[in-house]
């Protein structure tokens, strides 16, 4: 039996569209999913406790989806199962979120579960190379490969996996608050429009957690930046509401490419 | 005899106020500077013609100061002194800035000048390592690692002197719009307040053209992001109207720190 980790956003919500069996759902208590209904909440001082009742359940498999941030910690909460735990999840959050999350998958995987990655529920989700939306416009493959190398390099610090290339300057980088974020402090920019949104996983990313997403917003979002179109890494980045996504690249008269790694 | 290439922002006023004797202060057509007035202003079409006329006023050493963005090129109305330097151009022109300033430094020392940072010439705009406003809280020794690390890996993709950090995750990095428009961006920021924003020069940079600066209005956007204050390196970050910058830093409550590299 497979148990979803639940968070933000619409992937939840399309994982479970794609299983054939409902799995059950668990949220972290401050960030109900919007996209599914939880089974059951945890908190992260609680964390030894909810592995125990995963156990107990017959939860063999675990899948990680949807947006969370870094639940504040009430310490004085922190109950005995998950006490032996709290030293490498403390020293975990001094550092990049790659960090926490390999740090997370371990004690998920030592408390017996298979971690499962969003794409392997859903396959759909990772589109295969090719457009699917307009054709890449000349210039594209120079633009593609200066935001590749920006992203390589912004992983070594683990952070970030999306940046607005135009003319082979950097307009902006992905930090802490997100694709959209991003997109959105680009609004009004001084040079007028132009440029790719290019998308990818960090380098040597771990695919079963936090693969990069777009979706219809992330068009909209490029589109109000005055970008010419979106770029993602095949295989890498999931694709969520397919079809509405397509549809706003067309209406904003935007590319969207699905390039080979 | 120097001439002092001036663009935007305070530094070139800054630069004349230090010095002895007024230099000759020559700005690129479209962007006039508006802390000093320009004894003649050049196209970057007839850069060869502008180097020419440099040499017969017996300038020999030359200072860029101030914010220049790339400007447009108008292909037939490049000139014959300036046309054998088109392909280095517009070789640079297709890579990072740091491209851009190392081609077009080389140009000036072709052309018989010796180039001079604008910290020679006026040494007072880059203070000493300590605490100019406020003092070091405690964490701020590993927040400024974490933002080192960040800045380095950026170096390598050649973009940004500049990032915000808090609780060792990157809220923001610095793009093409530079520092003030980051700032701008962590307005209403979803997690609230807190943490710090630290710039130096790229790892490596050619330190004549192009440090890093700061000034008041730096100070009054770390405030509106919901900063705890501002950390430059030392020996790399000059400090526009030092006295303004320090007193915003006070009024609002932000610690400003000078660190050794």
């Amino acid at each position: 039996m497979l148990a979803l980790i639940a968070g933000q956003g619409a992937l939840p919500g399309e994982i479970v569209s794609a299983m054939a069996e409902r799995p059950h759902i668990a949220s972290l208590a401050g960030f109900a999913p919007e996209s599914v209904t939880p089974d059951e909440q945890f908190r992260l001082e609680h964390l030894g406790t909810f592995l125990g009742g995963l156990a107990a359940r017959g939860v063999t498999e675990v899948c990680f989806a949807g947006a969370v941030r870094r639940p504040p910690i009430d310490q004085s909460a922190i109950d005995a199962a998950t006490m032996p735990l709290v030293p490498r999840i403390a020293a975990a959050m001094g550092q990049g979120d790659d960090a926490i999350l390999r740090t997370i998958i371990e004690v998920f995987e030592e408390a017996g579960l298979t971690v499962r990655g969003a794409h392997e529920l859903a396959p759909s989700l990772l589109p295969d190379a090719g457009a699917l939306a307009g054709a890449a416009p000349e210039g594209a493959a120079a633009e593609i490969t200066r935001a590749r190398e920006v992203l390589t390099a912004m992983g070594v610090a683990d952070t970030g996996q999306a940046c607005v290339v135009h003319r082979g300057q950097v307009l902006a980088l992905e930090g802490l608050f997100g694709t959209d974020w991003m997109l959105a402090s680009l609004t009004a920019r001084p040079d007028g429009r132009g440029g790719l949104l290019y998308k990818a996983p960090k380098p040597g990313q771990d695919r079963r957690v936090d693969l990069p997403t777009i979706g219809p917003a992330t068009l909209d979002g490029a589109a109000a930046a005055g970008l010419d179109g979106v770029v993602i890494e095949a295989g890498g980045v999931l694709v969520l509401d397919r079809v509405k996504t397509v549809a706003a690249a067309r209406r904003h008269g935007l590319f969207l490419l699905v390039e080979a790694p």
